[in-house]
């Protein structure tokens, strides 16, 4: 089935300790959208500006995601420049302009109503709630935060988290979100919010499941077990930008392509997680998810179990 | 078969979170020598002072651990002080009296001269090396370390490394040995001062071992392929101490029962590793240890492959 996402198409700067770029086609929708279009049918709310231009509109073509969502006004695109000279594993951000983005007010395209799977990137919250809300036909939403929304739009965030099926955040976010620093207590309070389950990305140590009594995903007698999926250890890290959406791509696109969404689904589906986020930081911006290889894919699947199970 | 630990017995104080205590058997022998106990016959060669009696003496009979390599001498035994309350990942070390372990010579009694599994828990690598050299029938031998020896004691180290089938030391340290920051790249660096596996540990993220090309438990085809055990999410630490020997204690002590290492022997001992880690972090100091019921141990094992396989 078609998965929607609404975020941001950016251009990004970056420099890292594998070299730099002044100018790569970026944003969570993007990094999103490509991981998830090897798994299903991709639909892209967004704005950009004049220079987004076919070159970058092909790179959505190429892999058949449905651009009718993407609008295009006056002035230039979202722009975010960060380093992680430091720190590999935190962008220090360096510049961020939101240029178009500032005044984007989404709009659902007709042929985009009867999409079942949403996904709410990194957002402002009011926006998040906005497209939620004329999306009555959605089944499944999944959201992503960042530590600016949860620490100064607390009340607004709120309300997206009453709505979502699955929250993917990463570590820090969620020890922020719930004021725990346990990891366990932090996810039960978050859960309590409103998630029927909460993934946890930690970056290069993978990421945790956690699921809510309710939840779609419990299995019968083991509900409130979590799931851990590994990262892959990987020699060269060298662009870390986009690894948490293209994670958040991976494993909701994967979800979007089952008939039912069962526990088994939800395991697998964080596994695709981890591997589009593996692929994404092997080279700068969205270059590997842009051409990449079904086989690939599968065969990166099959590591991650190697790396993990037993037998 | 019998597994033979060298390393501290120990009276710790700490403080946690969730309490604190005066005096608690510890030392990595003890928490290793106890973690090993449910899983094959345990050796232990070590040293004590007068404050070490009946009770404590009690602790080790009552898990059938062989106590004659323990040597009694006047003094007190090693004590170590150490607070959690500012970080439950790192120990601040607010107290070390080395007492009688200063002049620590290990002797190995005529009945331990058979012993083929050997650890070397983290002591002087002088020690560590000496223990080796005096037990030839030894056929695999593990060891552990720490920052104070990878700093200033590199020379003495890297001898040590040359005859280690596994190497098992935290995340810091192995960036600290191999001066990468790069888990993969320093992992590589170590494997090439010697040892055939290094095994990883990453705190509430579980740990990665590392096979070199050489190794015996590497797959025809795959043996470069790391593996990840995951670390359970707990809802409380209360005493994070001793965490990192008794995952050595059950890692090593799973090899030490079954006939043969091969790949999934390796994979088992992780999980079993993660198991006794998890327990030890349950009450402060040895005390959960000192009481496991197998059953316990095999519904754990159990819990950790529902936490991290698809199926």
């Amino acid at each position: 089935m078609a998965i929607l996402v609404v975020g941001s198409v950016a251009f990004d700067a970056v420099e890292t300790p594998s070299g730099r770029r002044d100018r790569c086609l970026g944003g969570a929708a993007t990094y999103f959208a490509l991981a998830a279009s090897y798994l299903t049918q991709v639909r892209v709310i967004g704005v950009v500006g004049e220079d987004f231009g076919p070159d970058e509109e092909r790179v959505f073509v190429r892999r058949k995601i449905d651009t009718r969502g993407i609008e295009h006004v006056p002035g230039k695109s979202f722009f975010w420049s960060g380093s992680y000279m430091k720190n590999l594993n935190e962008a220090q951000t360096l510049n961020t302009e939101l240029n178009v983005f500032q005044s984007f007010s989404p709009k659902i395209p007709a042929e985009y109503q009867d999409t079942e799977y949403l996904f709410l990137a990194n957002i402002d919250p009011v926006l998040q709630e906005d497209v939620r809300r004329k999306m009555p036909k959605v089944k499944m939403v999944c959201g992503d935060t960042m530590n600016y929304w949860i620490k100064d739009h607390a009340e607004n965030l709120a309300r997206v988290l009453k709505g979502l099926d699955v929250l993917l955040i990463n570590d820090t976010e969620v020890r922020m979100l719930a004021k725990d620093n346990n990891l366990v207590l932090a996810a039960r309070k978050v859960l309590d919010m409103g998630p029927k389950a909460l993934v946890v990305k930690h970056g290069e140590y993978g990421a945790t499941a956690f699921f809510c009594e309710r939840s779609f995903a419990g299995e019968k007698g083991s509900i409130t077990i979590p799931f851990r999926a590994p990262a892959l250890p990987l020699a060269e890290v060298v662009d870390p930008t986009g690894a948490g959406d293209s994670f958040a791509g991976g494993f909701f696109g994967y979800i979007a392509s089952q008939p039912t969404l069962t526990p088994a689904v939800f395991r697998r589906a964080m596994f695709y997680g981890s591997v589009m986020g593996s692929f994404a930081v092997e080279r700068f911006g969205t270059e590997r998810l842009q051409q990449l290889d079904p086989k690939e894919i599968e065969e990166r699947f099959a590591l991650f179990r190697q790396l993990s199970h037993l037998e």
